[in-house]
């Protein structure tokens, strides 16, 4: 069955955005390296170590779908219909956008269930590739479902005082994770959890 | 000049401390290896690695002076005029306790200046040995006032919830700090950081 899995870079103090810091200070990492990462993105050059270049393509490799919240999807304009990683997305909203869905396009829309239904929706699609869940929201949101495999957090060495942290509002509490893996980076740390079912 | 730092144990999601949990989750780590560390208190038996046994002892062996607030003052009922690790400690506090302070203890009371008034007394006290700020509270407010030198995080593979954050009210963000090493451990990574002053 398809691993559900979450990444996120976060600040020593626990935030994944911040409200002026946009990208410099979490994203920095992502360009501190010598090994070029080819990204979807042209205008972006990525610079990571050898060691952190190997690990993002093993990601993207086995990525099978990505669920993302409607903020998300409006955000990207909707991608335009089609991911620039070119897998399928599965979008959880309340109602279906306008124009939506449209011919030819690898976005989908689940509008009941919650993240259960989101889940759902994307392992029929992943097959046995992962799924990656695309935001703190959703991710809290699987944890507290129970439905949330593996977690990877790349922790950055700064701090951002405020802004959306990646852990809150979390249910079951006190747990534990099981550490599966430990990178240090460039002013990061990569961190790699699984999530033990009760 | 004495080292300003900090040290906590802090879960993936930023607590340093929970209602009910008080230390199984967040200290299990100090049990899990096979050295055993030398503890004041007789009744705890700690066993840590190697590795982790050695950076105690360096620590211990560094340590000159800890500042704690007036809680942790309390709570231990005054170290009974002496703090079990040997070191003289400096209590931040608004009134000095009744029957305060004692002769032949080395608990030293600061009531004005706030933490920078803390730390200056302990400077006085430390020598070129290392001033440890004992909680969260203190630790973000030598942070706010660009005292603190080095932070080293013990970061525990565990959700609590709910509690106190190792890092709240923090002034000045975003900002970057200097990572100086990682060591994973069992359920663990310990991270250290210099603060990178501006």
């Amino acid at each position: 069955m398809a691993t559900v899995t979450a990444n996120m870079s976060m600040s020593l103090d626990g935030f994944v955005s911040h409200p002026t810091d946009g990208v410099a200070t979490l994203f920095g990492w992502y360009s501190r390296g010598e090994v070029p990462v080819e990204t979807v993105e042209d205008r972006v050059e990525l610079k990571t170590s050898a060691e952190e270049a190997a690990a993002l393509e093993d990601a993207k490799t086995s990525l099978g779908v990505i669920v993302y919240g409607r903020r998300t999807f409006d955000d990207a304009d909707g991608w335009n219909g089609t991911h620039p990683l070119g897998v399928p997305v599965v979008v959880l909203t309340h109602s279906i956008p306008e124009g939506w869905p449209r011919e030819g396009s690898s976005v989908h829309f689940v509008t009941e269930g919650g993240i259960e239904g989101a889940l759902a929706e994307a392992r029929e699609l992943a097959g046995d590739k992962t799924i990656a869940v695309g935001s703190a929201d959703l991710t809290q949101q699987a944890l507290n479902a129970g439905l949330l495999d593996e977690l990877t957090v790349d922790l950055v060495a700064a701090m951002l005082g405020e802004g959306i942290r990646f852990f809150d509002h979390l249910k079951g509490t006190p747990y534990e994770l099981r550490q599966t893996w430990v990178r240090p980076g460039n002013g990061v740390v990569h961190l790699g959890y699984q999530v033990v079912k009760p």
